[in-house]
């Protein structure tokens, strides 16, 4: 039997069959298209589904369970979509609607910890019992596992640790705080940071490689520190103690077995990671405990999400 | 059947027994009298064992367990106190070695993980499923309850919440990081904030509340204040900000049921309170879940120790 997992976000919606062995073998995308009514939100999503079953070669019979992933706040008990932001949706019987279409028992939760299941059961935290998978991307998405289990609070909407304040009264967050660990850890504040360097700096390498400051990306800095490129090297640097020190918080608090970074800047790899450890080293609070929290980089990339959904009927 | 709950400290070790309504019903105190040997500490553990059933008027054997809650890692599957500062000892076999003394099981735990199981079981957050317990004290300790159980993470060191960061480069913390939760939130830095405003405002009215630097509490600012000194006012109003922001990281990061909130701070109830409950109103990222983390103060006081010690055979 197969199962399929489906990546929904603001954009697209991706979707996966899986098999036994956790690898995707067919897969179906379709735009997103909000605004638009639930129904035929649930009409797509359940599309995607029989597009993934034809193209990995199987009829729907043959799966026994569809997991969605949905930003937003998830009731994963009612299968309700209960707040989602860039879907201009609230209180969706997501799970219900896509079942009556694909006929299959349908579970769902928040995207962010469908991607932190993946990487616990199939990618670089297999195994682990407890763990936690940021992504630093747009913004900084966290989940945890605790006890092999996706972990969201009482009110499901638990795991927001972009949302935690690292800088006392410093630079605003969308969210209506001012210091969180997005506003200095996400690719959105490398791409900020790397602008206003670049300002104060036109001798930097960093001009010659983006062209121009409309330009910036999240590679920008690090690939003029790697040229480099002293004033690269310097922000990059900075960027690295913003994200350690949030991963610190983390162990400090959660003591998992595993912390694993995903989103485009963990692309970096060992430039990214090494300094982190270091840190981490540096800053953890257990020094005398034999048993330490590993910090690896996210293996499946924007796989996870759809391993995780697909793994949803384990929760 | 009764069972028995030990608060071990560094100064004192406070022992009762608990009835099965939840009550300590009879005291043994000794103190601890670090630094000592492991032999030496297991006696006088046992020995209030002892004292608390006789000043129940209750026989050993009417006692089903006894649990210990410690300072330091403890290790809660092998009963092993791995660690502890203030005791001067490490992997020191606790239970086992009172278990032989008393003869009843005996299970230990970390001390800040047995007053948020005191709490969740007993106090201000009786019945929660998920909550978090701070104590802000000489220190800021956490225990954090998951599923009505103990979580401190896959080394047993986890909750050490007053070790995350909310200030980055902000001021020194004795962990060796800067800048952590616990150099803002402690009474500690209540009284070295305190001692700064005196310094600068001698019109303050916390002059003549202390009578002189040296004489300064975690009550001074808060008597000030509502005294109507605005120097104070100003000065609680800050430290009130920086344990808000924390609670908030909490409430964002766990949804939990309750946050609680212990220590001798605790005590100016209200008036601490009802600006905190404002400050996680305003700033929480939940703002469209129907369930809210209440925020509380804790209800048990120093007993919450020794009651959440007595339950760890539900654990």
């Amino acid at each position: 039997m197969y199962t399929i997992g489906i990546d929904l976000g603001g954009m697209s919606i991706k979707t996966g069959v899986v098999d036994e062995n956790l690898k995707i073998i067919g897969t179906g995308v379709l735009p997103t298209n909000v605004p638009c009514s639930a129904d035929e939100l649930a009409d797509s999503l359940a599309k995607t589904c029989f597009m993934a079953a034809e193209d990995a070669g199987i009829k729907m019979e043959d799966v026994s369970f569809v997991g969605i992933g949905s930003p937003g706040t998830i009731n994963p008990v009612e299968g309700i979509l209960e707040y989602a932001n860039n879907l201009y949706l609230s209180n969706f019987k997501i799970a219900d609607e896509v079942s009556k279409r694909v006929g299959v028992p349908v579970k769902a939760d928040n995207d962010a910890n469908c991607a932190a299941l993946g990487e616990a059961v199939a990618g670089a935290a297999k195994g682990a019992k407890n763990a936690v998978c940021v992504t630093l991307g747009t913004g900084v998405g966290a989940g945890i596992i605790i006890n092999g289990k996706i972990f969201s609070g009482s009110n499901y909407a638990g795991g927001e640790i972009g949302h935690t304040v690292i800088k006392f009264d410093g630079y605003p967050c969308n969210c209506g705080r001012n210091g969180c660990w997005e506003s200095y850890a996400s690719m959105t504040a490398l791409i900020r940071m790397t602008k206003h360097e670049m300002i104060d700096h036109p001798e930097s390498k960093m001009w010659e490689i983006a062209g121009s400051i409309e330009n910036v990306n999240g590679i920008t800095s690090f690939k003029a520190a790697r040229e480099g490129d002293e004033i690269a090297a310097r922000l990059v640097a900075k960027y690295i103690d913003y994200v350690s020190v949030g991963l610190v918080n983390i162990i400090n608090t959660f003591q998992p077995d595993i912390v694993c970074i995903g989103g485009a800047v963990s692309k970096e790899g060992e430039y990214l990671l090494a300094p982190i450890r270091g840190f981490v080293e540096r800053e953890r609070y257990t020094k005398y405990s034999a048993k330490q929290t590993e910090v690896v980089a996210a293996a499946l990339g924007n796989d996870a999400g759809i391993i995780g959904a697909a793994m949803l009927y384990t929760q």
